[in-house]
């Protein structure tokens, strides 16, 4: 692990939170990093919601089972392919919707911030249920919900690297380099 | 833009490349970047695809319009929900994989690197030409290709930070904090 890509090793699905609220401002430099993502055509096809009202937080957690954590704020990345830019939004959103997800882990993680991504689209009860709790118009689809907070437990830095995952040239070109065979 | 969050500012799309080739270690690393990212159930549905041999670079120039760029590196990123550790690869394996594209990029620019990702799945033509020129079998599915080599422009770091897009506690919930409004 490169010392110099510590802040994509340190990152850890946090899931444990003290109950210290987040400033406003730390949330919308999430955002900030959220926003500098690429996207298809620069097509932008995302919006954000940021939730730190404890009783939304609730209802949250019941709209998703895998989400039941005692976050102290949370960030909703919608789809929006219709306020996109272009259409470009409309093939890609959900690619560039989870590189934006991306950014806020990492960012989270850098401003020492917890972050646990939980899933919601595809899969219709949560769409469902996290739409009905932030009233998210049919035109916007909520890719995923962060929870988010100040860490209440520790991670070491780690990757799941698996050379067997790995393809030289072309696939099943192998596991190792050329030179190397 | 916070100074501690400089890793995502910084890093651009690069689409002009030096012609000094990319060590395989270097590759490498990037890949380890990539299979730090999070994946739903811990699923890992992915594959990669490491590129260096010109011949094959051109092949995917041509199967991919928005991609005839004179990259000295290639990692094709490879949705393989049947090689997961578990069925959630099957529901979120695109997401898990954007993910670790934008570890990649994020990666690269760490490490004085240029990429570019290039969009594939889920439009068919391009999915058909990089499954031809990498031998990719039906099983897989390119998601992406990332171009890469050393930067020959330079671009400021940014956001594409836009207020209209964030909502606070619920859709429509207005584009400031509660205690500003």
């Amino acid at each position: 692990m490169h010392p110099d890509l510590d802040f994509i090793y340190t990152r850890r699905s946090i899931r444990k939170f003290k109950p210290d609220a987040v400033p406003s401002e730390l949330l919308e430099e999430l955002l900030r990093a959220a926003m500098a993502a690429p996207s298809a055509s620069n097509s932008q096809p995302w919006e954000f919601i940021i939730i730190t009202r404890q009783q939304t937080i609730a209802s949250l957690r019941r709209a998703l089972p895998f989400g039941h954590y005692d976050a102290t704020a949370a960030i909703a990345v919608l789809g929006s392919p219709l306020k996109a830019r272009n259409p470009a939004g409309l093939l890609y959103w959900e690619q560039d919707c989870s590189a934006a997800v991306q950014n806020i882990l990492l960012a989270a993680n850098a401003l020492g911030l917890g972050a646990v991504w939980i899933g919601c689209h595809p899969v219709k009860p949560e769409v469902w249920g996290v739409r009905r709790a932030l009233k998210i118009p049919r035109t916007s689809t909520p890719l995923a919900v962060i929870m988010l907070g100040y860490p209440a437990e520790e991670k070491p830095a780690r990757t799941r690297y698996d050379p067997l995952k790995v393809h030289w040239e072309a696939y099943g070109g192998g596991a190792s380099t050329p030179a190397e065979r």
